[in-house]
């Protein structure tokens, strides 16, 4: 079999998954890590023997791929530095209102690189937007609801951690049904701070004030937190004319190990694509899978 | 926007609701319906102006695309015949164990014609292949069993009204889980037919003698006919190295409605398609939908 030669850039709790990922993917070779400073600090022990550089030209071999696994806001940048130079990038970028306009950005690029990207290939945006689409397609009139968790929202905690008085925080996403979610707040205070005043200014925050919020004072955040998420994705419609059509994608999972296998899913898919920049919707689904296509079509279909 | 030209090939389940599904379709235009004898007797009110014919080639507009809603069996001879006129088809050859055969029979058939066949595009085969590709994706090691039902099963309840003394009958798939299915049988007897007899040779038919199996007699089967069905299509498995990956689809639908939606959807990306012959798990999702790649990507991904 031949080895897709791949490389992940960042080791926060994505790029540790997508180090994992990738050595268990069969048709995969590690070449490399891309880290600020090059630091070989805190690194798994499964990295031993892996090069790890502060710069992708810096590494003894180059990657066929680049796993991007950065902050989402720097995503544009480092996908534009590894196209430029002909290495296929994928990242899970997830600002959901950014998808289209990180496309129009990266495909000149892509293309004068000779490089395809593969963008936003995590699980939501990602693996849920194929059955969003698919759904569509199955029932063209009707109206799907994406539920999330539960499971710990990243930016709805960040904002939390902003709040004066706060020591630690951790906000999770509970889902109430027809894409209505309810907050459930966690905070550890700072010595002297008060909790009224806390929950008061968690209320009023743009992140909450439209939802059902709960705020609750807590001893020990870190003992409270799963990497765990989950979605329930139903669409109830009309297929031809043919009414109350329903269909229902559920999940529950460990976040960064699934987004890490998405990402490498859509490296595998974007070493097969023409240059040019594309979604999880623009991939066959084959594309993610190693194993030659009449083996997969006989198993899966 | 321009109008995809379609004819469907047979009028009975499937032909009927696939005529719905194209004139429920914003760029879809019915060019004809191909039906043995060209004749128009039991058509529905809403093909009122739509050309019948015994053969496409009789049709006043030639088609881009030909929907094939004939006997499965029936499927590779019509395909041929139709991608050698260089018109594009898709079915729901629904043999699992010869999909693949198919494909490769297809291919130089298509590819000579300079035209593209999807076949097995209904939902199992079909849309449950993507889930089925999409998951083994997300969690390479693990395992998926595909639950069907409740719902009639084509080929049991054949098998049933073959056996002597059956007048009609009705073969239900009903999932207990893990991929076995229990099977609910129900009987009409002729005239002087004996019930255990019939029974018997129900548990002992190759059909049946693997499954828990229940036979019940009844007056009239007829009053007990639904085109409901289901599935519930379960994956547990490994994302890179962590366990306990949870995913779940989940649908409850009339048959023949989701088949010829899915007919349809497949119609749209057949007629995108380089020349040759795909699954459904060969097509980016994007190609099943209508309208504008921008759109599409900011309205789901």
């Amino acid at each position: 079999m031949k080895m897709i030669k791949a490389t992940i850039v960042g080791y926060g709790n994505i790029g540790r998954a997508a180090v994992e990922a990738v050595q268990a993917a069969e048709d995969f070779q590690l070449v490399g890590l891309v880290r600020r400073g090059a630091s070989r600090q805190g690194l798994s022990a499964d990295l031993a023997g892996v090069p790890v550089a502060a710069d992708v030209k810096e590494l003894p071999e180059k990657p066929q791929v680049a796993i991007l696994c950065t902050p989402t806001r720097a995503v544009p940048q480092y996908a534009k530095e590894y196209l430029a130079q002909g290495i296929n990038t994928v990242d899970s970028y997830d600002i959901h209102t950014g998808i289209w306009d990180l496309v129009e950005e990266l495909t000149p690029v892509a293309q004068a690189g000779g490089a395809a990207a593969v963008v936003s290939a995590g699980w939501d945006p990602g693996s849920d937007s194929v059955v969003r689409a698919l759904l569509q397609g199955l029932a063209p009139k009707g109206i799907t609801y994406t539920n999330f968790g539960p499971g710990m929202s990243m930016g709805h905690t960040v904002a939390v951690k902003a709040i004066p008085g706060v020591e630690n925080a951790l906000s999770m996403t509970i889902p109430t049904g027809t894409g209505v979610h309810r907050r459930m707040v966690y905070v550890q205070l700072k010595e002297g701070a008060d909790f009224a005043a806390v929950k008061a200014a968690v209320l009023a925050d743009p992140y909450f004030v439209h939802d059902e919020t709960h705020v609750a004072q807590v001893e020990d955040v870190k003992a409270l937190i799963d990497t765990g998420h989950g979605v329930n994705l139903v669409r109830k419609g009309v297929s031809g004319t043919t009414h109350n059509q329903n269909f229902e994608f559920n999940m529950s999972i460990n976040n960064p190990a699934l987004t890490a296998q998405v990402l490498v899913c859509a490296a595998r898919a974007a070493c097969k694509r023409a240059p040019g920049a594309y979604t999880m919707i623009d991939l066959p689904v084959i594309d993610l899978l190693p194993g030659d296509r009449g083996s997969l079509i006989r198993a899966l279909v």
